[in-house]
This record gives C-alpha cells, structure tokens and sequence, in this order.
C-alpha cells in the first residue's frame, strides 16, 4: 500500500486532451494528518466539466494547477481515519481525485449505506448528475403539464434523469443523443416520447416532427447544431437552463461568420426567451429535496439510470476522450479499485 | 371637421423607414357606430416597437397592413360618444394611431384625470415606457441595495425611469446614452451616479471605471456596442432585461463574423447569466402595482421625467426617424392637436 498510482495534469489542453496532458505516474499515499481520513477510490466520476477544470479560462471554478492530480469525486472506502465522523470501512462520497489513495477533510465527504443504494449511484443518479437534471429543471425550465421538453446528451448522466424527471410532470420528452442505440435505449427504457439522432442528415425534420406543438424547455448541455435546431422551434416564452456545452468544450477558436448573436438576442426578446446559465452548486439549498425525491422516484421504479463503468485508472483517459466525443453509455465511472459491495 | 389628416403605411421599409414608407394622407373623419366613441388626438405616442409593426417578420404582435392606418397609443378627448362609459369632452388614453380622429372600442380605453398628473404622462412616465421600466426591474432584473445596474438608452422614455427605480432601491446606477447633453441630464435631473456616451473612443475604458464592481444587471434597450462593452462587466449571476434592441431595428442583413452566439452561450453558463426578453403587457397583471408606486413616487418628487414634444401630424414621420437615430430628448410625443388642459 505504499503505491499510489494518479493521473496528473500534466500540460493544459489546447482542443481534445490526450496522454502529454493527463499523465499516469506513480505517487505515495499521503500522510493522514489529525482529523484527516484516507479513502481508498473505488470509483472516479468522469464528467464534462472537467474539460474546463483542465483549462486556465476563468470560470466559476478555479482550474487544476500544472503538475496536480486531477480533481474529481469519487466514491471510496475508509482506509484509516483520524476523524471522529468516520471510521475504518466506510463508504463515502468524497473530492478523491483521479488517484488510487486520497487524504479528506470530514467536511468534503458523506457516508453512503450500501443497503440504500448503490454506492456508485453517489456520483450518479443521486449525485451531481442527478441534482444537475433535477434543479435545472425545477429552478429554470419549470415544465408545465403537456409542454414539450427536449434534452440534449439524452442518454447521458444528466439527460438521462432530465427526460425521466420531465415525463413524471406530464410533459411530452424528445431527446437528442448521437447514436442509434442511444435514441432507441432512452424510448425505451426511459419512456421518452421520442428521440432523434443529430448524426443523422434530416436532424433537423425529425425534431420538427417530434415536436409538432414547438418546443417550451430545452435543457442545453451540447450546444453546437443541436442548440440551432431547436432555436428554430422554441415557442414563446420557453426556457433554456443552460447546462453544458459539451460540443465547444474543445473549442480553440471562433467559428467564422456571419455574427449569429445579434439576431438571437433579437429572438430572445420577440419570443420573451428566458435563457440562464447554471451549475448544481448554486442550488444546494434543493439537496434535501432532491435526495427525498430522487430516492422515491428510484424506489417506485419511475426513474431509472445506465451506467457505463470502465475499469482500470489507466484507462481514465481515453475514457474521458470518449465521454467527450459521446462515446459513453449513460453515467461515465472508472472503477479505480475492487468494490467489495458487488460481492 | 370632415377632414381626417393620418399616416399610412404605404410601403414596408426596408432599413430606416421614409417618406415613401409613411404617407400622410387625408381622409374623412369615421362613422360613430352603437357603443363606439369618437375621439380627438391631442398627443401621439412615438415609440421605437413601432418599427416592428412596419415590419411583415412575424413578432410578438401582428404586422400593421400596408395601406392602412399606422397604429400607436394616442392621448385625447372625446368628441362623440356612443357609449355610456364615455360622454364628450373626456380627456383619454385609446390606441387611436397616427391620426388626427379615431373610433375606439369603450374596452380599449381609459379615462383620464388632468387633475391627477399631466394628460401626456399616460403614454409615458405613466404609461406603457413606464410601466415596462417598472415591470422590467421587477419582474427580471430584480435589483438588490448595492448592486450596479447599468441601463442603456439611458435617456429615454424608459431608461430614464428605469435608472431613478434602481436609485430608490439602493443601487448604483450608471447609464449609456449617445450625447453629451443626455448623458449630464440624467445625472443632474435623475440623479444617476454615473453615465457614458457610446459614442466616445474610450467608451468601454469609461464604462468599466463607472463600474468599478461590476455589472449586476443590466436594462437592454439598444444591442450593439453597449451590449457588447457590457458583457465583458458583467458579475456572476447578472440579470439582463432584454427591452429592446433599437441599434438593429434597421439591420437588413446578418454582420459578418467571426460568430460570437457560441461565445456568448459560454459565457452565460460560467456567470450563470439570467437573460430574459420581456414586453410589458406580459406583467398586465402589475398594472395596478404600477399606477400606486409610480404615482406616489411623482407625487413625492422620487422620480422625475421629460418629455419631448414635436408639434404637428406632418413631422411625425421625422421625429420617428429621429428617435431611432437617438435624437429626441425623453419621451417622444407628437402633439397632433391642441391640448386644452395647458391653458
């Protein structure tokens, strides 16, 4: 236990990250200092925002430093504990990182009871993604009974829980995912009204066609042709939480002209648009709701969830080069190490 | 009184509208049918929305016709009545258009009280720029004591009143107007702390000096430059009233690129911008909210207003020109007809 193996960033980005940025090497496992306890990674969330944690842009969150473990929660076990709220055996929530050990502040972690839930679901369902779909939507796009939602990334960690939410309020859901599987996986498993494929050469007729009666909510996390498309349906007064952006993500310049943005603020005030950008956090007021409702949605079978989980921390990497390019299946986890609750 | 000088819309303009868009024609003075009221116009309301009725692009209200009367919000007396709502010689507010006699419905009008404020008020500090000024802020804007709230056309029916609420509610209010003479105005008559003239080369270095904490919301009324110099001030969680955008109501084409809407959607979703497009009548329901608060603050010297009053029918049309070119000076108003409560 004297090895620690951790990705680190490297070298920043510029477009796609690849092995000069995120590097594998071998570390130590930390001291444990008093009121400090040592969490073994069982499983690493991989999310988007990362990509903008890898950057030096300013953003609401400070950006990981050159030469640092990349940040990221994780769901481990305590190894050893010098903190009265946690002892030895532990599952817990935790900002473990990219690593195989990390040390924790009491603060930043929650336990987790296996019997409730798998402990995965953490950094899932009833996780940031989960909380993500969840106050977007009850804070923002607020659906009304029979509107039409459309959710963009449909089959992913937010989508996902986004079109199921929407459903349980009566409304009609159309999803956007990339991938034939993934239009046909959230119809099917998910109950969405319909789900139409970007890839495909008559995108733009097949929303039109799911969404006969124009579009009240769409929750943003693509952007790109996915985000034109629905401008041109969107009715009066709809909203748009805006929740990620995933296909600019590796963007290094400005795409060329004409300027689209005078226009769209002239849509936005014709058709009163209400577009707001937001992260979960800003809402952590909504999480003893969201865990109340989430955890019964679960329960009762009206929420259900995919997770895609690669093993190995040497295959972080290409595994978020592929949540990035869309090649994940629902919620996107590393197993770092064994998860002695699957036994 | 057989003769019944109006404007028409005689061809739809293209970029600024002129003499060929807007004809002033003489027609007859119309039939008083049962229960309708005939109505003298003493005061036409000229507002920048009316290019968008010109205009056949679909919006948020049907086009006016070619050939027919062009529409506005007039202030009058009445001539005839049919109904028993009305009775001769009542001062009122009726959508009676760019005309010098109209026919109203009982149910389009209202009364008013030369005792109570200045008949001319209704179409402004009272009326319709007002009351979107109060909605605005109330509704959207949402400012709190401390925060900076920058509003552009600072000058003007509605930035005027939207810079003195923000002033009662404690903030700092910092204005965007295209002269001099307007920009000392509203610092001398309306008591914001701040206000710059787009039109200076250092007009973004002015406007981050008067913002030296940032831009907590801001009142879109013009688009362009403005808009532009202020999103790069804009604090974490701004909210932005999108009003109106007059520096484009001519724009004929698309601007060339590079393509800024990406950017633009980035940067809400890292500020966790709040930018909705709002018309008054959206909020009928603050109506009377409206009347109370803003007569009390007239009343109590609070807020302060100017109008500017062009004589006669057959200047309309350059007087409307010049409001989109910024030249008037507060509310704009055509004086079609003689006003009797002035003697």
């Amino acid at each position: 236990m004297t090895v620690n193996r951790q990705i680190i960033l490297a070298k920043r980005p510029t477009g796609m990250p690849g092995d000069e940025n995120l590097k594998l090497q071998e570390g130590s496992v930390p001291e444990v200092g008093e009121g400090q306890v040592l969490v073994r990674t069982i499983y690493l969330s991989l999310d988007p925002y990362m990509r903008g944690r890898m950057s030096a842009a300013k953003s609401y969150a400070a950006s990981v430093e050159e030469g640092a473990v990349m940040e990221g929660a994780t769901v481990g076990q305590v190894v050893e504990s010098r903190s009265g709220d946690f002892k030895q055996g532990d599952y817990v929530l935790c900002p473990g990182g990219w690593q195989e050990y990390s040390v924790n502040n009491p603060k930043m972690m929650r336990k987790l009871d296996p019997a409730q839930a798998p402990i995965s679901t953490a950094v899932g369902v009833l996780g940031m993604p989960g909380f993500t779909a969840y106050v977007g939507l009850a804070e923002i796009g607020k659906p009304q009974k029979g509107e039409t939602v459309v959710v963009s990334a449909a089959a992913g960690a937010v989508g996902q829980v986004v079109g199921q939410i929407a459903r349980i309020q009566g409304c009609r859901v159309v999803g956007v995912a990339g991938a034939e599987d993934k239009c046909k996986h959230v119809v099917d498993a998910y109950g969405f009204d319909a789900c139409v494929n970007y890839k495909d050469a008559d995108f733009r007729d097949q929303l039109k066609k799911a969404c006969p009666d124009g579009i009240d909510v769409y929750f943003e996390n693509v952007g790109g042709d996915t985000f034109d498309a629905v401008m041109e349906l969107v009715n009066d007064f709809a909203r748009i939480p805006v929740c990620g952006r995933i296909a600019h993500y590796n963007d290094t310049e400005m795409p060329q002209g004409p300027d689209r943005l005078p226009g769209f603020m002239g849509k936005v005030l014709v058709k009163r648009l209400l577009i707001k950008g937001f992260i979960q956090f800003d809402y952590a007021h909504r999480g003893p709701d969201f865990q109340r409702d989430m955890s019964a949605w679960i329960r009762d079978g009206k929420v259900k969830y995919q997770e895609d989980v690669v093993d190995g921390l040497e295959n972080a990497v290409s595994a978020f080069q592929g949540l990035l390019q869309g090649k994940n299946r629902g919620k996107l986890l590393v197993r770092v190490g064994e998860d002695p609750t699957l036994n």
